[in-house]
């Protein structure tokens, strides 16, 4: 429950007051909005409760104090009650305006489709600006990808394919740096740590924020996390520059991770501009989430695609009509790339495979091979990379650029001789994709001669990118994993694919193989490679429908649905037993965001008592002054205060955020010079109720008489806070804060305060719970670790030596946290 | 609030009681399960309280008794936390076991894994099932559809495809029935009315719920509506035979909407043999979700489009894990499909359609257009439809088998002149889909010269058929609505593709073709037919990325997303502007069911207390006798009571159902022998909280004492039931009403009971607010409803004169309502 100290400083005491009149005016002229009492008697009378302007003004001025602080969770409740308010209110605006002019002049009438439209202006602005975005990435990526192996002499500023347009392999045009290979080697590494220099380097300049994926981020935000400049415009630009340059280094990291993340910043500065958003944190959630969609739409060409990941992965609220908005953003931003038509093919996507041949069923057995082998593939990688990130976190974290630069420099090493490595990954998805017959074929990968040594060399690329990919995925670059997982998963499927048909052919008239007509092809290793995508997408991320979908769309191959469904079908399976959540929710996990995943059910069998905070710090409703309600604010670090009645019979009345109280003193101690004895009154005393209780009310004769000092806060309390039964279980207040997502839910028995729970509270004992039962060893990783580091010291040492100490490594030694500008999330795992 | 009286009925005074001595021993030697006293304080200890085996086993039995009464709403709340307890029973179990037994023998461990494994069994059982059912369905409507038209001489169970099998149009073995036209034509007559009497026959004599489309009801079920019988036996063994006899019959009815629920009637009953199903209503929902899922894959030979539907359109309660399930079941199915072939074609689908050309940026106009066309579509249809039904219900609804017979009589007879509704829908769709190069060419619809001719005969088709749609759907036979609205979206489509290519023909030196080859074909009619079937489906059932993804998996035409999206897209634009809500939620209106649409956003701006109901019946903890208890349930029709610690503070304790009450009265009588002044127990004490209390609670000395002449109904009590506070908005609490899926929320005011708000009453209020704004005017329909039954009347009698009396129509004149076995919701709708 601790949180940073409010920006909103208290001066302690305040300055003593002299316009005394004129506090005691504001106070008494203010209509007391005590929404409580009075609409209580209202709503058994059934009467509508009409929205003054006076009460509007000041939730309008409420609505902008509250914009959420960093490292904060947004309250989804209060939020959409404000929007139900703000829509009242321009309801009976419209209807004072008709009442008033008897009839809607068309200026009236367009500013009121504008305002229904809002929603649809933003989103289509969006839309565009992703699609944009998107096909100058693409050009820009594929140019810088191309420079690391030659240049065009036409025109500098094209790639290969583009030099050579028509042409079937490589034309005059295109030039090799050299004819002499090693130099092309070593441009070729030397190129690409240049690249992973630059790209790092913006980052830990402009963006830290503009580091890595962004996915499990994005998730927490969506989820009502706030992360201020996550989403701002610096991020969205340094993330938009240095997502080609991350890429064209030949990093093994793929662009539909970051692709998401510019598409939520874009989504968020655009909304920004708009008021309906920038008021309501709620809705501007609704927009992300479309917003996440058309990310991975246009990084994948596959706009359902991106909606159903946009459902699946990314939103925790994903109500109808945001999978709508989410439709509808998704079909902007591929309609604009598709006129853009970055690729000149017609195509959203680079590679369009069309399978001419079906599939048997005696296949059916090597699917399922490629489905555990997605499976596995994706336990072993985040387990291996969740080490890594810890070992990055602890020891590499002051050195974000050389690391990359490092990482750049042996990725290119390794990666040149191996003819499936060198190449874009995608281009290289494009290859293994391709059915042999009729398509181009890349170095001889069809020719029955060179099966074998294709079989090791598709082994090598396997191997060696999924080591790449575990250690490159998390460096301070933007990087994504979905396409490295589809490259792997596609090499390791060709490969199957290739031994599956040497088999066929060296048994040809075997019984298994009956299916097939003698002397004709009837394996397509292609199809092989296109399916091993497929479950190394999922095995990693955890996602079954969206892959399916986006394979779909990448490639059209609609007889291979059920093949692919059930490889991803396995792959869910094999992956759910090697552990829970893809690779997006362990990030959460290991950055410790305050994200409760509605993926997982828990059976505690504890009530909320359990987890709850016992007694919190709690404010009278009246009689406390000021310096005593200061202190309380000072001394404490809770994000919000209960309000009870009386300390005796702690009987619950409302509830205050820490910032609508820091914001009510302050502004308070401004206009009305309020004394430090001035008494508080944070909640009318409830007169509708009273009557029937037994004991009359102490304090009705201190309200009756309306004593002018008494300062007024009711209008920043919120008189009805959620509140549930001590005993209600603890999965069913998890259910609550998964499903209405309130800050905070107060604990009320019979009236009576009794606790307060946070999203925090319940993710502690749950983290409790499951530490209980599968206790976990990390002694042995950590000790692994150190002597990587002393390792990895000794190289840098004496690479410093040879380099006459200009490169200087490691003397800070081990355990060095959070550089500057360091997305070092951890520690305010306190702040929710 | 009222509902049927409970069949367990209450004897009044009850036997004198004899075995006084054994009552009281069961109550001494019960250990007093008073949950919530005991658990609050071992909470704030903080250790685990175990769930007892005596604890278990009444929990088990109240989950016995528990099963939800006919068209009442299920407690999702409640059903999940029975869930809860029963998986830590089996921890605890689990961990007895193992103390006792030192290890697990593989007895244990195989059993753990059936328990574990059995939601899959379930799942994997159905898929089969209704995959199976699928492939029979598929044969037998074929053959029936084509036995309209002729028959086959080598087998007379061959339609006319597997007849002719190879050869392209016809074959001798295919024999039409005459070679004299006017015969055929009274035979189809014949042949459809027989078809559609044989079906109306069975629907009405042994399964009234197999009527019509069973999307809505299944709405409402899987929202947690109780309807018995509609998912039973009976109703899958008819629906099952009566659709294929329906839909060859040659109404206007398709088999999508019936496939849905046959597949869900296979999940009910299949589930049922299952404990863990048979025990848990919430579990069973997320089986029929996945259910109503494979329903749709099958039919349409789309697996991911059905998870889509049920997600988009069935299913209020959709977590990922039903996502899961959803797919993994419509996987196992349609393989299920696609092993048996029933198409011979080894597709899933009766038509896979190639388009060899792409879309122009020029065609976007006619693309809107097609929109346009879908959204007013649905809208017409919509609103005629529904004034139909309301005609329906009113007077014909003692007639279902001769109004179907008759309308399917009706069809034939303006069919059969048409050369694209004679045909099977499917059939139909299949050719207006086809491009016109290398397709084969159905009576010359490609011909140039027969051009005008063609369109129409076009639109004739579009309005004709949409006519009898609006006639046909909703008659007494399993009828759905998605292929028909289909196929006139697919002649209106290919009619408007044919101008569009006699406009670029016309003038194909227009800039605006400027996209287009000169002297190439550059218009394919075909997929303005394939976008408009797309855009009527949305039209008619307000869904969007399901229709998308089920005309991508219909026809493979990946080019084509962005158009299909854009199309799908106008539609839902303009359909929401014309009205909200699908044809499902339209029929979920009309009858009146129980069913809050997630959909739907409100903005009452009221507090949930103006929708109470204010005081409700309520009992006493303690010291009510059985007498009085029993006056209280048989006087009152409410389906529970909260229960307060006395009448005077009114302070909220617990909440027994209706059902849980009557058991536990006549369970302690026939076990207990208590008297009619026994005094009833229904929630002990709060001891725990009391002592911080200022007062002494007056009943503490009632427990301490333990009198042997209290009935303990502490066990069949909710002690910790869902409560808000008044002042809540209405908005909110008909959120945690469509999140949560409690069946009663209470409404507690510092502690007091105050009101209990139901479904209903939200419902009640939404149906007030919304006539208030928009004041509907149905006097005229009435009117015209009166007229046109006046018409039939007429005709009716004369028919009858001329049959010689034996049709005897109308005699009981108008206003006949609920015939035998007639399915008459309305009326009970005071149900819930």
């Amino acid at each position: 429950m601790n949180r940073r100290v409010s920006s909103i400083s208290i001066h302690e005491p305040p300055p003593p007051t002299r316009r005394r009149s004129s506090y005691a005016t504001s106070v008494s002229s203010r209509p007391h909005p005590n929404r409580r009492s009075s609409a209580l008697s209202a709503a058994e009378q059934g009467d509508v409760e009409p929205v003054s302007a006076a009460q509007e003004a000041v939730a309008e001025e409420i609505a902008e104090i509250k914009r959420y602080e960093d490292f904060t969770t947004i309250d989804w409740v209060q939020d959409a009650a404000r929007e139900n308010q703000r829509r009242k209110a321009r309801r009976q605006e419209r209807a004072g305006f008709f009442e008033r002019e008897g009839r809607l002049g068309w200026r009236r009438k367009v500013w009121e489709a504008y305002d229904a439209g809002q929603g649809w202006i933003v989103v289509t602005l969006i839309g565009v600006a992703i699609g944009l975005n998107a096909a100058f990435l693409n050009i820009v990526t594929e140019w810088l990808s191309d420079i690391k192996l030659g240049y065009c002499t036409t025109a500098f500023y094209l790639n290969e394919s583009f030099c050579c347009w028509g042409a079937e392999s490589g034309c005059a045009e295109w030039h090799r740096w050299s004819t002499f290979w090693p130099l092309n080697y070593v441009l070729y590494i030397a190129i690409a740590g240049l690249l992973a220099f630059c790209s790092a380097r913006l980052v830990k300049s402009y963006a830290p924020y503009a580091a890595g994926s962004g996915i499990s981020e994005i998730k927490c935000i969506i989820a009502g996390f706030v992360m201020k400049g996550f989403l701002g415009f610096w991020t969205l630009l340094i993330k938009t520059l240095a997502m080609p340059l991350a890429i064209a280094s030949g990093l093994s990291v793929g662009k539909e991770g970051p692709s998401v993340h510019y598409a939520v910043c874009t989504g968020n500065v655009i909304s920004r501009l708009f008021t309906k958003y920038r008021s309501n944190a709620a809705k501007t959630r609704e927009v992300l989430s479309a917003c996440a969609a058309a990310g991975v739409a246009v990084a994948f060409g596959s706009p359902i695609g991106g909606v159903l990941f946009s459902l699946e992965e990314m939103s925790s609220y994903f109500p109808l009509k945001t999978l709508w908005k989410s439709y509808y953003c998704c079909l902007v931003a591929t309609a604009v790339l598709a006129a853009l038509n970055p690729f000149r093919t017609g195509q959203l996507v680079m590679f369009t495979v069309k399978y001419d041949r079906g599939w048997h069923f005696f296949e059916l057995p090597f699917y399922l091979l490629l489905g555990l082998f997605g499976g596995l593939y994706g336990a072993f990688v985040m387990k291996w990379n969740l080490r890594m990130q810890a070992f990055r976190k602890r020891y590499l974290s002051s050195y974000p650029i050389l690391e990359s630069t490092i990482l750049a420099i042996a990725t290119a090493l390794l990666c040149y001789p191996n003819m499936f490595l060198r190449i874009d990954m995608t281009e290289s998805m494009e290859i293994l994709f391709l059915e042999c017959e009729g398509g181009h074929d890349y170095d001889f990968l069809c020719d029955r001669q060179n099966r074998w040594s294709m079989v090791l060399t598709l082994l090598c690329a396997t191997v060696l990118r999924t080591f790449l990919v575990i250690i490159s995925y998390g460096c301070k670059v933007p990087a994504g994993i979905f396409v490295p997982s589809m490259a792997i998963g596609a090499s390791f499927g060709r490969m199957l694919g290739i031994l599956v048909q040497a088999l066929h052919e060296s048994f040809p008239e075997s019984k298994y193989f009956a299916a097939c007509a003698v002397g004709e092809v009837c394996i397509t290793p292609g199809t092989y490679a296109f399916l091993g995508a497929g479950a190394a997408l999922s095995g990693i991320m955890h996602i079954t429908i969206s892959v399916v979908v986006i394979m779909f769309e990448l490639t059209g191959a609609l007889t291979y649905i059920l093949p692919t469904m059930i490889v991803v079908g396995v792959t869910k399976g094999v992956a759910e037993r090697c552990g829970k959540g893809g690779v997006a929710d362990r990030m959460i996990w290991f950055n410790g965001f305050p994200f409760l995943d509605n993926k997982e059910e828990h059976t505690f069998g504890v009530p909320v008592s359990r987890t709850m905070t016992v007694n919190p710090t709690a404010l009278v409703a009246t009689g406390m002054t000021v310096r005593e309600v200061e202190r309380v604010a000072m001394e404490t670090k809770y994000q919000g205060f209960p309000i009870v009645e009386d300390r005796e019979s702690n009987v619950l009345v409302g509830y205050i955020g820490r910032t609508e109280l820091c914001f009510a003193l302050e502004r308070a101690r401004n206009e009305q010079h309020i004394l430090p004895t001035t008494r508080c009154c944070f909640a009318a005393p409830d007169d509708g109720r009273r009557a029937s209780a037994s004991t009359p009310p102490a304090t009705d004769s201190a309200t009756a008489g309306q004593p002018s000092n008494l300062a007024d806060f009711t209008t920043y309390t919120n008189p009805i806070p959620l509140s549930v039964h001590p005993q209600l279980p603890l999965e069913t207040v998890m259910e609550l804060f998964k499903k209405l997502g309130p800050r905070v839910i107060l604990v009320e028995h019979r009236g009576m305060l009794t606790g307060l729970v946070t999203v925090k509270d319940c993710l502690k004992y749950q983290f409790v719970a499951e530490a209980h039962e599968n206790p976990r060893e990390d002694r042995g990783a950590r000790v692994g670790q150190e002597r990587l580091w002393e390792v990895l010291r000794r190289v840098a040492e004496k690479v410093a030596g040879w380099s006459g100490g200009r490169l200087r490594v490691g003397e800070r030694g081990g355990g060095v946290r959070g550089g500057e500008g360091e997305v070092e999330l951890e520690d305010r795992r306190d702040g929710l």
